[in-house]
């Protein structure tokens, strides 16, 4: 008997239909005798739906009252999915975020867990039942209701597996798992069998959309193992774990790309120390993530930048660099977007030779100029036009071995949240 | 200042229009220097599309995954609300029953309010919040949430008022406060300006809808004063309080008619002691409310009695009845739909004499007979065939001096939740 949490999308309990499937498919983990623990989002479309109820009364509603408003959404799931379950003969139990003993940071709209309280869930699995816990929300110790943001209802499913030391945490959702890269982009993508954390990581950080970094971080900081399969098929997904077994000759295990881009150059930036500093500090007052940052080389005195942001932040960041010429007292600052990035990941990069050199012929050799790179020890990006960038990826894909034959399942909208 | 709860029902907050509305009547009771406490239930259809949803699921779903549903529809009114009251510049904060100190009974679907701990809300308001309640909610002890059952947002209501001991509560509904009788029916129907919390006990029991008795028997405990107003106008409403002072010559205060009733007959029970005990202990062991209970004399050794139960209980009671023939010895039990019940109300009624008398001259004259007749210190009942029932209300209305000339307002459905 194992004790294994699943995590269900949204789009995964889209309708009535879809949540008997997953009811179903809980009942069956059931009877194979384990104790189960499971973590839904909101159904379909929920969240949007309150979204635009709430922009009808306020164009930018306090994040504390949408905390409220749509961790409904998930409570609404956790019942209904309840009631699926005890129809089919189980017995279930619904949580709320707060009634599963999530507690965060008092942060709305993204609020951090600082601490799971599983006393409840474990004496309701102990009782015999079927544990449901509504995902993507918790508490703060002051009783104020929180949701985690986005990926939140994958973080949710991992730290309660933590928390209750579950023998897997399965997220299921609508691909049959991790592929080498977008299936939808690439017909002959690869399912990975395993795959590292690290690597996981980096291609969650780099836009690939099955699991939310964040979950994949708690996954690695507590050695969660997990599994991330379809919820429409019985393929056996793609294990998460420290140490993925590497392919005869595969030194590249997937190949991102992240479309949601825009590139910043500062020029004319005198050379003298802390002008970086106050450009980053004003970017990060302003709450902007940056990405990659690139400095080219001091000429008469003068130094040139770049760095990349979110497409969404760009104006903001562009504006927030304005607004610090008169210290900074740089030349000029200019944006530029309809950029991708493209990256490769791999834990077995840094050990082999000519990996990165490979990419940047490939791109070269479609005529497309390199705007900007970094690398780590397990992967290689580069900011590229957003041009050819289909026909990049599948060279890409054939340059580092990693077609397939197999016939790769391409599902739906992805489940996010 | 005054401490004012204000209730507003689903028609009233059934979107965004009608939400921005409340939020501005709200904000017109602040901007008199006024604390409001607001207590609000499911937009419009709400709580019968999570009920359909859950039907899809279960035809019978469990009763605590039930309340974990349907209390997300008060949840999502009161965030919503809360936004629209932010966005004309005032500061809301809203709570879920539990949050509010909300503590009921575990019985879920119908659970009694045992408790209210309202530091929260008293510390919200003191920070000069609108502070914004769910209504129909609450939680056990063992942090279970449930729901309080019909009438359920009027009775949160008023034990709020209760427990922070607020000067007034303002039931808000669909229209202008109470009549003398359904103003649909009787277009002459004159409001009420005042009535005693005995009397409107009386007119919620016999099927008057504006409010739950359960509300008006917690207002009279507690001796919170109510008022019942439309929320679409600023018309004054009508007081609920311990006294209210009757109007020249007025001895009925209202007229109701209630359609939901059967009768069941038992025909023959041995006159022995104890025969009634044994029918009406197996109608309580099956949870079925008995109304009236009229017992005839004894004739060669055999009683007949009858009483009433709701049209819906009806098929129900008569099978518990039949269940226990061979115990109980009696020859024959019948059931009798199509009736109606007619009420009249006034607590004069008991130091005036012939009030009774003329309600069965004006239903004699319509040659309609008079199946049962109940009794109590402020009203007279009479279970009558349904048929000219509009005529019958229409002339008690007339025969105890209850018509007016002011123009009723005749609202929507009415808010029952």
């Amino acid at each position: 008997m194992s004790l294994i949490v699943m995590k269900f999308g949204g789009s995964s309990v889209g309708d009535a239909e879809r949540m008997k499937r997953v009811a179903n498919r809980i009942a069956e983990k059931k009877n194979e005798g384990h104790q189960c623990v499971i973590v839904v989002s909101a159904m379909g479309d929920t969240t949007d739906d309150l979204i635009d109820q709430a922009n009808l009364l306020h164009p930018n509603p306090p994040a504390r009252e949408m905390d409220m408003l749509l961790t409904t959404g998930e409570q609404i799931s956790v019942a209904l999915l309840s009631m699926a379950i005890h129809h089919i003969g189980h017995e279930a139990v619904s949580y709320t975020g707060w009634q599963a003993g999530m507690r965060t940071e008092a942060t709305h709209g993204k609020a951090r867990i600082t601490d799971i309280q599983p006393a409840r869930i474990l004496k309701s699995l102990n009782e015999g039942n079927i544990v449901i816990v509504a995902g993507f929300q918790g508490m703060t110790e002051d009783g104020e209701i929180t949701t985690l943001g986005r990926g939140g209802s994958d973080t949710t499913a991992v730290a309660l597996a933590a928390a209750i030391q579950a023998d897997l945490c399965e997220i299921y959702t609508d691909v049959n798992g991790i592929y080498s890269t977008d299936p939808r982009v690439v017909k002959v993508a690869r399912k990975l069998n395993e795959i590292s954390y690290d690597e996981m990581l980096e291609l969650a950080n780099l836009g690939a959309a099955v699991l939310h970094p964040r979950a994949v971080e708690y996954a690695k900081q507590y050695q969660v193992p997990l599994v991330v399969r379809s919820s429409f098929t019985h393929s056996e997904g793609t294990l998460v774990k420290e140490e993925a077994e590497m392919e005869q000759g595969v030194v590249v295990r997937g190949i991102a790309f992240d479309k949601n881009v825009a590139r910043i150059s500062i020029l004319g930036v005198p050379d003298v120390p802390g002008q970086l500093a106050k450009v980053f500090t004003a970017l990060a007052d302003d709450c902007i993530d940056v990405d990659i940052i690139v400095q080219s080389g001091v000429l008469n005195g003068q130094a040139d930048f770049s760095f990349t942001v979110s497409l969404s932040d760009g104006e903001k960041a562009l504006r927030s660099i304005n607004s610090i010429q008169a210290d900074v007292k740089f030349r000029e600052a200019t944006f530029e977007d309809n950029l991708v990035k493209v990256s490769i990941v791999g834990a077995g990069m840094v050990s082999t030779p000519g990996v990165a050199a490979k990419m940047f012929n490939v791109i070269s050799k479609r005529g497309v100029s390199i705007k900007l790179v970094s690398t780590s020890e397990i992967k290689t990006s580069c900011v590229i036009e957003n041009t050819q960038l289909n026909d990049i990826i599948a060279d890409l894909h054939t340059a580092y071995g990693l077609d397939t034959t197999e016939q790769a399942f391409v599902g739906g909208p992805s489940d996010r949240r």
